[in-house]
């Protein structure tokens, strides 16, 4: 499917509630919790994601207006949420990543974006000449890879509890 | 994390709801999409966790009550909804799933599952011995794995679309 920005908002107009339907009221020991060294929990990705909103998406949508290839985009801080999430629980997460979405895609509407914006080009700090058209269908899978791994992260906690079952589910890795 | 019923309980009751928020209302080119030969699109996802809820998970429960392990379970047909879901659209598999979900749920609370209960023994025709704690945990990691699936899918549909990013997004098969 050829990117089009109504489908794009189609997805990520849904995530904020999908994430709460998924999350919301859920345990600490399912959403606390990783699947091993280095990955994030529920409760990472959400903030995660919340630091997207602040710093990736729309930040960068604005700089290749703004700047186009001149300049490269800030590079993003993948463990922001490690210092902005302190002391915060999954319910505020969740609202503040719904406000701040809502608040995206107002921005993003704002753009007025056609398909002369969609091909304008910027400068990503590590994978080079970037489009418009590519920033925006990665928000969408952005949103769709962290979703998944939050299934996957919640799945990891019964990996043991299976038994043989585990040979059918390729969420669970490999006994 | 072993198995805790309650626990179990939180998520499959969830599942309906963020299939809703995920999906409900999403155009046909992303949910009838799927992400290869042979695979799921969400359509058909939805309709594979309704046969489950008919033919899987309690039916199961009940056949290690009343058998144990004299009689192995009936097969599970995975592909039962090519039948089952034809002239249905996603909101009517949305409300099958959930009412179906509602239905299994008060029937496990009249399983009046317990320690006792959860070591009781099945024999799958495939798996060979199975406990009543392994089919509830895989009924729960099962509906993650599929929520999972759904996500995929929808990604899939812009895996093209995102350029160099495909490198840093692990939901889209490598280039």
């Amino acid at each position: 499917m050829k990117h089009d920005l109504s489908r794009s908002i189609e997805i990520l107009s849904r995530t904020p509630a999908t994430l709460r339907a998924l999350l919301g009221g859920v345990s600490e020991s399912w959403t606390m919790a990783n699947y091993g060294p280095e990955t994030f929990s529920p409760y990472d990705v959400v903030g995660h994601l919340i630091h997207g909103e602040r710093a990736d998406w729309i930040t960068r949508a604005h700089w290749i207006e703004e700047k186009g290839v001149r300049e490269p985009f800030p590079p993003f801080d993948r463990f922001a949420q490690q210092r902005e999430s302190v002391g915060k629980d999954m319910a505020t997460l969740l609202g503040e990543f719904e406000a701040l979405r809502a608040k995206s895609l107002v921005e993003l509407a704002a753009l007025r974006i056609d398909e002369g914006t969609l091909g304008l080009v910027g400068r990503h700090p590590t994978l080079g000449t970037v489009t418009m058209r590519e920033l925006l269908a990665t928000w969408v899978v952005h949103d769709l890879d962290h979703t998944a791994q939050i299934a996957r992260s919640l799945a990891y906690q019964y990996k043991d509890e299976v038994g043989p079952w585990r040979a059918y589910l390729p969420i669970l890795p490999k006994a």
